[in-house]
């Protein structure tokens, strides 16, 4: 079974706004064994509604359109899915009195617009809204000969994504044949796109039934493999052996065999271990601090550090004696090594890791170039310094650097 | 005018990969008047992309194509335009030999399946991509009895952008009536999206002729303004007086009136004061010391300072008496407003924002429940403290007291 997917409003074709509700409608799908096969922006305009709306009908079996459903002139998915289809709309009293029923809740009278939310396509089953105004719709049946089923959901993404779980997918996986799938998903730090893949790719082609997806960021290689199957056990046991061999050829370097973020593995490392944390970071400006906190439950963890953006900072905060500083510069092994120790020292964590680095675009020279950045990592054993030259913008060379710290304080505890 | 991006490949159909070229195509085209009528997705797939091409060709003037010209057997985009077109692809002996130069420079031989990115369709300008192998092309003639423009593209952002801008764009502009196109960006920190829309709406849809689109994150609201006329002249007075009078209306809510991000306006106004900024974060875990150090050339006013997450940094790097915490607990009026003279009075800055709060979705109770957080700022004319209780989840409640925090500086330095 495949799906097209119909996004609609004006909005979505400014260069301010993208859909992202499809790539969540995809992955439930996906889960249900349906291909999606077309996705589609289209404008609050009524032909090109009609026209957008009949050439999908005509291609796929099912068709989801986002958006359009209120109350302003310009909500038209209603009337033109109804039209597209050949029929009626009609209002339906019980939504009605609902729609005033959520006005009268708030203290205020539902004004007359409002009240097309109501209008229902014939034999179209009403999705009940619990975070807004417009409820869904369903529609079964067929079209120029075709079992179709369309379905219309809020734009809003906080409307949408409960709207879909909660009533169109078991709805949909009723009217579906079972399907059985299996997911993976492998990450892997601070390896190079092309290296990984040259690794990788010889084994994952040999598994031509496994759907595998290949996403890079900086410093950051993640592995989506889906496998569907005429039973799950074996659906399973296929996306084993093939992560399996994907994990034996990656080692260490793989992170992650279950989809978790860098920052979460270090939580676990960390907790695992009864270890504490803190960072002192120079040109990463708190990044990896943000990155760490943004798992909840981190400060069991993670004590805090220091931003030691100027030379000051780096001796009151973390120690970094001043003579150190003017003999090699605050972008040395030197001081990274001393940052680690001090911001150790300083809070009394069992691990310190320390960032000093040039950024970019300014600030750069011939010795020490944008993107030079030496990482540190201090604990019990003694102290580790990494010298890297991070390809970029400013914000890469600071994402990477991020993503080296964290990895660096994963591979000290593993 | 009017055109349609297409964009093309499997990876674009997964849950994992969205389309953002599309939104830097639409600001390009926008700037040359020309209105983008839809956005597709189609697969490697060469009947549905031939199907989506005449489409396409069928109802819009430009017709842009992006993704599919690699040396893959998916890569297919070449063939199935000039299917749809009804054209023949030719190999270009000129393409060819600077794509062996390429493979050559790298210390390679090109192999086999390279060459067919050295296929042009019968009438197209090759268009030399200086970031990769395969070139873009342009054809422009006539399909079923209209003029057409069809601009095939590389997939690859770092590719296609460059090769956009440096051999599209003045070539559409040719091909183009003159476009006289205004435009304004107006930000607005933290008023909610319905209280702002309530003020500002009644003043924005007096001017009909101004497309104007709000885009609302957490405590940032964005408008955009775009007007299209006659002259230069009267596109920037019509922006201008709308721009005035939102301005007007919004007061100093408004943050930048020219695009700028909240930390580049902190930015300025520190170095416009000659002043310097210390923080210290609690909740937010150092989300604000990367925006502030997002910005090149920070350090010229940014210090640095503290993630003081646990209750012994608060004491030790921001000077907050232990009794403080002991009495009012860490997330109170109290141990804010002690953070934020404590931060400053150690690094020497001369304003100092501390942040403490329970971002979740533990740590809540009856007392202090989730979303409660405590911003400072203190200066030399003293300190203020604001209490206040976000909505959403973890990350959002950060997002929120990060703008907060920056917003409070703002309004110190004003």
């Amino acid at each position: 079974m495949n799906a097209e997917i119909i996004a609609i409003g004006s909005e979505l074709l400014t260069p301010f706004r993208k859909d992202t509700n499809s790539l969540y409608l995809t992955e439930k799908l996906n889960v249900l064994g349906v291909a999606v096969k077309f996705k589609t922006v289209v404008g609050d305009d009524r032909a090109d509604l009609v026209a957008t709306a009949q050439h999908a009908l005509f291609r796929s079996d099912i068709v989801l359109f986002m958006g359009g459903l209120g109350p302003t002139e310009d909500d038209l998915t209603r009337e033109a899915v109804a039209e597209a289809l050949g029929l009626e709309l009609k209002r339906d009293p019980e939504v009605l009195r609902k729609i005033e029923e959520r006005f009268a809740s708030f203290g205020r009278k539902m004004t007359e617009n409002n009240a097309k939310q109501a209008d229902v396509i014939t034999g179209g089953v009403v999705l009940p809204n619990r975070n807004g105004t417009a409820p869904g719709q369903w529609i079964s049946g067929k079209y120029e000969g075709r079992e179709r089923i369309v379905i219309l959901l809020p734009g809003p993404p906080s409307e949408l994504k409960p709207l879909f779980d909660e009533q169109c997918f078991e709805r949909l996986r009723g009217k579906l044949p079972p399907a059985f799938i299996a997911t993976r998903v492998l990450k892997v730090a601070m390896l190079g796109e092309s290296a990984v893949d040259a690794r990788v790719a010889p084994i994952y082609k040999r598994y031509t039934d496994i759907q595998t997806t290949i996403l890079a960021g900086a410093g950051d290689i993640q592995f989506n493999l889906l496998k569907q199957s005429d039973s799950q056990t074996e659906a399973e046991a296929r996306v084993e052996e093939l992560a399996g061999l994907i994990e034996d050829e990656l080692g260490d370097a793989l992170y992650s065999s279950k989809g978790e973020s860098l920052e979460q593995i270090v939580g676990y490392y960390l907790q695992m271990r009864n270890a504490t944390l803190a960072v002192a970071e120079s040109c990463t400006g708190g990044m990896v601090g943000a990155r760490i906190t943004s798992i909840s439950g981190s400060s069991r963890y993670f004590l805090g550090g220091a931003i030691v953006y100027s030379n000051e900072l780096k001796t009151k905060f973390a120690d970094v004696p001043a003579s150190i500083l003017a003999k090699h510069g605050a972008v040395s092994n030197e001081v990274a090594a001393a940052m680690a120790e001090g911001i150790r020292e300083q809070t009394g964590a069992m691990i310190g890791l320390a960032i000093t680095g040039i950024a970019g675009p300014g600030g750069g020279t011939v010795e020490k170039p944008v993107g030079l950045v030496y990482l540190a990592v201090s604990g019990e054993s003694g102290t580790e310094v990494v010298e890297r030259k991070f390809p970029g913008d400013r914000h890469r060379v600071q994402m990477f650097a991020t993503q080296l710290g964290l990895d660096l304080v994963r591979r000290k505890l593993m």
